[in-house]
């Protein structure tokens, strides 16, 4: 690896065992200024496992003052929610997709307990973190030899602005990028449509609208009760998105929300989300279709806020 | 930004219109080092342009020596093909999703021809790019005063190894790794079922392969005569991955491959696979689960190749 590495991040390389494949070698720089964690396992920490702590714990920390659980799969969310307990918005978020949730990645917003610690121990995962581990819990995880229990010292609440720059290494130069911390704008955050979300449901859209934050470019989230239904991204066409979210929302798709981190493009979308009886759509809006999309959503009633914010992640 | 980049990667900063969202700033750095290019156009290039430029080529060297068209949307494939001419490439390429390719970039691994061109400049597209276009080519291409042009001047074959690392930076610290540039190797590469592909399945699944080390993990291509049928990537479980790409590929899906960048867990993948009346499909192999996997191919005679390599790509 280039020395100069060592003196740019101001810090000593850690080998890793390897990359994100067997045939790639890796290094973590780790300095003063980076959030502080402490691995209360035996397990070593591989990169795909820090790529995926990073993902999970970036998604809580958007609602590190309520409960919240937060489930990643090769760094993507398969599952999220929030809960009047922990307990509850774990097993919320584990019911969206238990398949993708064996081998995956579980961030916690508050201190895990005995409740949560016999489920997930019934659970094959790679990962645990949270801010704390009550004492019963820790006795319980550490059963698990294979298990990363993953203890964050630095406060969620700090850990979600503090990366201020990306870097895209291309054969065509380097890319950087200021990192997009960019909040819900109250200025640019409407109600567009005739039928007007009740106040539950622009609740959901804001937690579905934070979590397609983080998802690849096109996203596309499912929720109802803060409870994610499905997660989709990567996708090449917004249309595809919305209908393999559908999908997989299954039945529990009526009276949900859908956020998708760009602007829906053509009333296509509208008509697949009014076929689930989707209650409500928020999007980023500001194309020139706007009036179609808009007055597709009005004929299926389907609340519609835009944000005038653009999410795109690749 | 961080004045270091500036001396650590040993360019002036050039200023881009933003980065993936209006809200970031974002640069790029190109040395001497760097692949070169030239801009044809008078369009300037956006941050997202240079992703998908990078995409595109990076995929289409891995077919520098033949007929390649490749097609990318939100820095992800959307298609890609290889014909006996370019102009078949390009035809083959648009066929596997029409409707991603609007706003999507090209990359061709030979000269652009006027038949080309006529094609290209009635869709709508960002960017194409190519190591040389013919005069009356260009001449229509530049018609559209919104089409960004790029010629390669570094050749593919160079530009396909010429990067050594990759650079992921987390609040937790900043992950380095050496770029995946791995290519089949001929010692682990192997038709582990009883039904035997031919010389041209072979071809195919090798075509499907390469393009699935480019797309996210989990990627599945589905292909048939060096055409892709569908390329679905990003997604958190392998099964969902796989239906939802043999969805997408519809009734051609009949005697095409598969590739899967990653080992295939589980038979469900593989009866999905019958059911659609797949010929061959090329993965990773190596799991304890490969005799269950091995032993359904062979009931469904699905011809089948483990590679020894995997290609995660986050």
């Amino acid at each position: 690896m280039n020395d100069n590495y060592e003196k740019f991040f101001n810090a000593e390389p850690l080998a890793l065992k390897y990359g994100e494949n067997p045939h790639q070698k890796a290094f973590i720089y780790i300095n003063n200024d980076n959030a502080q964690f402490e691995n209360l396992s035996d397990v070593e920490l591989s990169y795909n496992n820090l790529l995926d702590i990073n993902c999970a714990a970036l998604i809580a920390a958007e609602f590190y003052d309520v409960n919240a659980a937060v489930i990643v799969k090769h760094n993507t969310p398969c599952g999220a929610a929030l809960g009047k307990t922990l307990n509850e918005a774990y097993l919320k978020a584990f019911d969206t997709d238990p398949v993708s949730t064996f081998g995956a990645t579980i961030a916690f917003s508050k201190t895990v307990d005995k409740e949560i610690a016999k489920h997930a121990s019934s659970v094959f995962l790679d990962a645990v973190i949270a801010p704390d581990f009550d004492p019963d819990a820790l006795e319980i995880l550490k059963k698990n030899e294979a298990l990363r229990i993953i203890k964050l010292i630095t406060p969620y609440k700090t850990i979600r602005t503090m990366q201020e720059q990306e870097v895209h290494i291309t054969p065509f130069g380097t890319l950087v990028q200021e990192t997009d911390n960019k909040e819900l704008d109250k200025d640019t955050f409407k109600v567009v449509s005739k039928t007007k979300p009740d106040a539950e449901m622009i609740e959901d859209m804001v937690f579905a609208w934070k979590i397609a934050k983080h998802v690849k470019t096109n996203a596309v989230v499912v929720a109802k009760d803060f409870k994610t239904l499905s997660i989709v991204g990567g996708q090449t066409s917004r249309i595809d998105a919305v209908e393999t979210a559908l999908d997989r929302a299954c039945e529990g798709a009526k009276k949900a929300v859908i956020a998708c981190d760009g602007f829906i493009p053509a009333i296509d979308s509208i008509q697949a989300a009014a076929q689930c009886r989707i209650g409500g759509i928020i999007q980023t809006g500001g194309t020139h279709k706007d009036k179609d999309v808009v007055d597709a959503a009005n004929k299926y009633e389907i609340a519609m806020i835009t944000t005038g914010i653009r999410h795109f992640k690749h």
